[in-house]
């Protein structure tokens, strides 16, 4: 049994409307250090597998649902 | 300028509704050695400052706006 963290994220040259709601926010609530803020999402799954196997089953389940690989990024990490 | 990663995961007594949905959507699509899947936020951030005010700023904002407290834990990195 693995643990995957996933992350995915807007590719940089997308304008991140959320992230730039979430800078305004912040920036009204006083925190105007803030420069730039992009949100993206993170998963933590359990599966079966290990190796590089499971790494390719991972990259598809990104490929194929988790992530839409036109507009976002993705990476993760495989752990014990 | 700092690069701060920040992760909000829903509190592990919380079913995560979202998560079992992408699960089961994974297990149709054949992916059945997934048992659990959790989705959260992932936020990456670009703001001034540095070291113990910067960690200390970033703890608020979460408390304060990104996070939600009573459901949500979070944690964050602080890079370059």
């Amino acid at each position: 049994m693995a643990l995957v963290k996933v992350y995915i994220t807007l590719k940089p040259t997308l304008l991140d409307a959320q992230g730039r709601v979430v800078q305004n926010a912040l920036a009204s609530m006083g925190y105007d250090g803030v420069k730039q803020v992009r949100v993206g999402k993170y998963l933590e799954m359990q599966l079966d597998g290990e190796g590089d196997t499971l790494r390719k089953q991972v990259a598809e389940m990104c490929d194929r649902l988790l992530a839409n690989p036109v507009i976002e990024n993705y990476r993760f990490e495989v752990g014990e």
